[in-house]
């Protein structure tokens, strides 16, 4: 049987992933996602009203007109999570495809408020739900298996697409996580398995991987965390936090914590209410009853009042602005335009680190620059990534043991400690090692 | 009664920390500290048998020449805590003083090891223990009082001089630590109730005073390992773990998590033996009844055969050189001249920063790459500071209240996140904030 | 006769520059900037209608309420040079004091304008022309002089009051440049004689304190801005560059070059226009006849017609942009919002460093991400500062041999190389070298 | 007719450069070099008396035993230009072939010179000069040109192979200069008429591929060196310059700064008297005829002596240790072993960049540490790299059009940003953008 792969987005950039792998005359999407700050570089552009031409045109979502060289019929499209790297351009391309997206319950659901949003094209697709550690047909001879994984929000998979040639594993995106404070430990147990079956082909989550040693656990994170809202817990002001909406396990750690040190957590902001309600909806998460999640401006407004009326130090407001984001809640509240007033000694926790790019270096700085301005203390990144990092890679290939390795989720520069990983163990560029570029397909059988 | 601080070393560096202060007419003195890196620069040097005259000239040890102009008797000569920079010192200086050496048990051993390795002075002072938490008379009207503290070792305190001006803190060096792995947390129950009495001076340690945030607890530090090393239970091979001599508690941790994976940790390398083998005696720590400690380099080298006889698989060396050190235990594997064989896979753990300098990073570099050129597999940095950041400042500050500070433990570009800080609240150069180098005095009352 | 200096602003940070030197009853003030960062981080803010107590409020202007403590009468204000964090206060402050405002012409004819645009305060100090080498009387005993300096814009002195105590020597801001393309070379000659009568006191600039070395002759990027002029010389499409306005002697440097490789030069942009014709109106320096600058948006995007329709490889657009400033001439071109269409392989060159801020940084990466899109290839950071490095104060003191030293231009880290420095050649902080903020007073005599 | 490139060396590092070219049935070498970074990792290592074969294994030199797979007949060996990462490694590998070694004049006699020095391998082959410009005959339709470049030695080609298929562009190593202070200028005239024959693959040096913007001509190092120089013309204690010893250029250009001065230039180390020397030898430079260059380190020491008694004021040193190299002359100095007496204000220039790798940059620091502590002032980085940086390789693609594109001279991270830019320009991977690794052959034709 043929085995094709289609490096469609993804493979010069993180962001606007996609990926096909054809077996036969059976092909599989996986991710179908937006590059952000491609959107964001223009001044005014509204994403949801534009053509998917011109969104290509713009690098912003995956030129996936290479589909057409590929023989054979897509039978389904599946987003790994809920990140709009994965999921943003589903509303734009999907409806292309006459096959059902298939995901786990929280990327579906976030996937259906896509297609809800989407404002000029119809997206009927079928939407299909998989869990983690099931599997579905696809072809006479080929299946796809969700493995669970660990990542830095919830229900995060990896597809495996078994072939007669053996698997393909798609392994975007994860870190590898045995204490991942919501949901299942990543299962290496499974994919020691299957590499004992015989993988094909791996396609890796290169994000860090010129980052050394091993990316901690969400319990690590979690620790560091708890310790510093402990710190805490005597301070008679306001607290203020802010981290990924999507980055469920962490919103439930901060408001976990609120309450251990004797503040009402509450939710403020507009992605803060969609990630945090979607997971409490389709019931991922259990969030206290009375746990206010605010998204309109006026709410998030009246409920500041509140929280002035009432007492800053009753309160652990969690906010959006984790990357200073000029229009989202924490740099509002910087600029002093929202009725929560900060004072001397006011603390702001960052449980986010800064996505490397110059544009959010100087958008944070300006963010924490305008909280000082009115006395704030800082405590910035509480975190840990939701990617692997060199030796989580090294783990990888030792429990697979691909015959093929192909790097993705970043440009050339990233690539590069992969590229070296993977020729320390023996992989030789050009014969098993493809290290290629959007919209390129490799045939490996 | 005249109140006077003598900034006699460490006020233009990190290393040989020295501070003396006049109370009236006793003189109490804070630390006798080495700058290792002033002596190392320079080819086979043994400090053990130089002139202390000789070693001020080199910029080692502090030139206490500037005692002679304050008006008063020593009563007491104080080291904070175990590390060089604070006891390596004594033996060159004390003996000109008649007075005893005060310190916590720990300390106290140490400081007795070094003056038992002196080769050029007779070093007779008395050696006097008080435990953090006790209180001893200086002299009519003034007390000392040790405030415990938490630090990347075991037993430090922050020695207070209680005057009837008002208390001088001198409070080099901690972290903020509320759940230390060994020892009590930080008191700071005490010293807020001090700042309630009132603070004439606060002397404090700027290590980290450029560093944003707050310092996590070594808890945190601990969470990280055990999640690392558990990560690595199912690995058949070597595992290596190196970490500073002196931080009894990560040692522990490290030799606790070595049993939980199931593997016999055993420390080697000269100061291995020396830091946890004082821990040990003094009774500050508990090992287990069989963990082998080997510093001399014929039973290193037997203890390396043995693990290789019975199985690298079994064992976890905890061994010295975790910067580089070209001498150390750790290099020498790296240049396969021990008899330990590192292969593939094998696993190297730095539970512990680069000291922050080109020649350690450097070193460290040469040090890993050798390791690699074995196959070793590095995770660096499983690590945090054992020194307060702005955060911690910021708190210090807030219990302190002082009416003088003094920024200490760094040189000028250091001292400047400190100087914002205080700035920042209030505080004014040449005023109440006291930016100041080797050798001066500053007349408080 | 009593000596004393107020540190009234810029000793916190770069920008807003205010000192004034009292000696006996007459004072004289030292340049009055602008913090435009303080400014810009507001959104909105139209400097030119607001009252001084407001921009005091936001840091944006020295708070000279600290000069009602100083007991005399304000005999001169003496701007050093043109730049807006010198002069850019003057609008706001200058007319509390009855005095004239001393000035270089070039210096003059910026106040000039800056007075005129106000829009909230009357000024109507005189208006004093002094030249480089010039000297007034300010009272019986005191005297004002005008040393040479060279600086990144043109008439820059720094200006010496001679008492009978000594000279003070206001040192901001230069760099020592022997061939500097417009003007005479700094006049070292006067100040090794100014150190021989006798110096008192010595204000430095420290903007490049913390850099290692010497900084280069405009002459040196002179050569390196040819060197790559020449190599492009046989591109037959467009060719952009920018740098500072006021920057005239680069401006010259780069409208000479654009001759010789057979383009017509042409300024285009609000302050390009502004400082250039400034420049040649006062005979400070001689453009070709033919050379056009225009600042109106409607005569600038004439101009891209024109260009467009003649050939762009026939000319060379000089625009405003070098920091990527969101509003400017070059990244209006990125964006497409001029005429002028930028097509793959056209050049942009940066005569200008970064200015080191996360802000500045982000909008430059903006702006030549959106010039990339575009095609253009960027040639950055052809240029050398205008300030001295380490080597140049060492030089300046070498010169002077000043009994007292004020680092200026500076926060608290920025100073930090220069105390290490002046502390190296024996000064004593607190004794003879005065780190201080800003709303000081340091009595020297 | 077959045309098929194998990468033996320097396609995962920058070192042991080499690559064969087979035409048909003839095959030539370019460069064998050695990574001499990979010999100093081990203590006391003669590589003089050391087999290929653990040299190899060491990865010090090229692993050629890959050109048994290659079906053809060595016709030439042809190293590129002087340095050790390009000919180091001909003493231990060029006598397997039967071919003469083809090179420039003073490359050949660099060449000449390791042979002699070779203590293990009798090197028999023929040594044939060859110019730039001109041409020699390869095989039957197979042609050797050599067309002149500029990098940071003198007499430095780029081979080119012209076969029927078209031409094979050796493009190491290089940077576009037009004003190179020695030789002549790039030949871009002839890569240009080259690029209108038809180029079918070029191989291109990567060093500064990640360098935004344009290498500066030397002529741009030399006017900042003199700047510099003439900036210290008065000074009248010690003045000591560093640079590469190969960097005949820069020696020319300290050794004439010197006597602008008013200095005797002497030329102190054993490669500065071997470079320099060799360069006068065969006339490749016409250095003053009192010019003394002392290699022995008895000449060297009576040389300080004599200066030392004539006075320090009288001469510049220019000597080795430009990477703080421990056992060089500088370093030595530094370290007060010499007869050279530093004092306070002695001048030490730095004409050099750190290679970048953190073991230089230790090394350096503490070279100047020491340097600093005898009072040297520094300065550094009076320099300009010898390769090319992003927009020069844009200028070359430009130029020849080559087909097929092979980066070479860096690892993966260091080729990213050329891939990058090749990409940009319509190349792609695994079509005819070949990043590939040592080892491996690929087939063009």
């Amino acid at each position: 049987m043929e085995i094709e792969i289609a490096t469609i987005g993804g493979y010069e950039e993180v962001g606007r992933q996609m990926t096909a792998v054809r077996a036969g005359d059976d092909i599989v999407v996986f991710d179908m996602g937006l590059n952000l700050s491609k959107v964001l570089i223009h001044d005014d552009i509204q994403t949801e009203r534009m053509h998917s031409l011109d969104l290509i045109d713009m690098d912003a979502i995956p030129d996936d007109r290479v589909m057409s060289d590929i023989d054979g019929t897509v039978r389904a499209i599946v987003p790994t999570h809920g990140h709009l790297d994965h999921i943003g351009a589903i509303s734009k391309l999907a409806h292309r495809y006459d096959a059902p997206i298939v995901a786990t319950p929280f990327t579906l659901e976030l996937v259906r408020e896509e297609i809800d949003d989407e404002g000029k094209f119809q997206v009927d697709n079928d939407l299909v739900e998989m869990d983690a550690g099931e599997t579905m047909s696809i072809g006479d001879e080929t299946d796809l298996e969700f493995v669970n994984v660990t990542h830095s929000t919830i229900d995060a998979i990896n597809p495996v697409l078994h072939t007669p040639e053996g698997a393909v594993v798609y392994g975007l995106d994860k870190r590898m996580d045995h204490t991942p404070v919501i949901g299942d430990p990543i299962d290496m147990d499974r994919f020691r398995e299957i590499g004992r079956e015989g993988v094909l082909c791996y396609i890796e989550d290169c994000t860090n991987a010129n980052k050394k040693g091993r990316t901690p656990s969400e319990a690590v994170a979690r620790s560091e965390l708890r310790d510093l809202m402990q710190s805490l817990e005597n301070y008679e002001g306001g607290i203020v936090a802010t981290t990924f909406a999507s980055h469920i396990a962490r919103v439930v750690s901060l408001v976990e914590f609120a309450e251990e040190i004797g503040r009402q957590p509450v939710l403020l902001g507009r992605s803060m209410e969609k990630y945090s309600g979607t997971a409490e909806r389709i019931g991922a998460v259990e969030f206290p009853d009375d746990l206010g999640m605010y998204g309109h401006r006026q709410s998030v407004d009246r409920t500041f009042e509140r929280i002035m009326n009432e007492g800053k130090e009753n309160f652990l407001p969690v906010v959006t602005g984790h990357q200073g984001e000029p229009r989202a809640m924490l740099t509002r509240m910087g600029r002093g335009e929202t009725p929560y007033e900060l004072e001397n000694g006011d603390k702001v926790i960052f449980s986010a680190g800064i996505i490397p790019e110059p544009t959010n270096e100087g958008q944070r700085y300006q963010s924490e620059t305008l909280l000082g301005m009115q006395g704030a203390r800082i405590y910035d990144d509480v975190h840990v990534s939701g990617h692997l990092s060199r030796e989580g890679h090294y783990e990888m290939l030792d429990a697979l043991q691909p015959e093929h390795l192909i790097p993705a989720h970043q440009d050339m520069a990233g690539f590069s400690g992969y590229v070296d990983l993977a020729t320390s163990q023996g992989y030789e560029l050009d014969e098993d090692l493809h290290v290629t570029s959007n919209g390129n397909t490799i045939q490996l059988v």
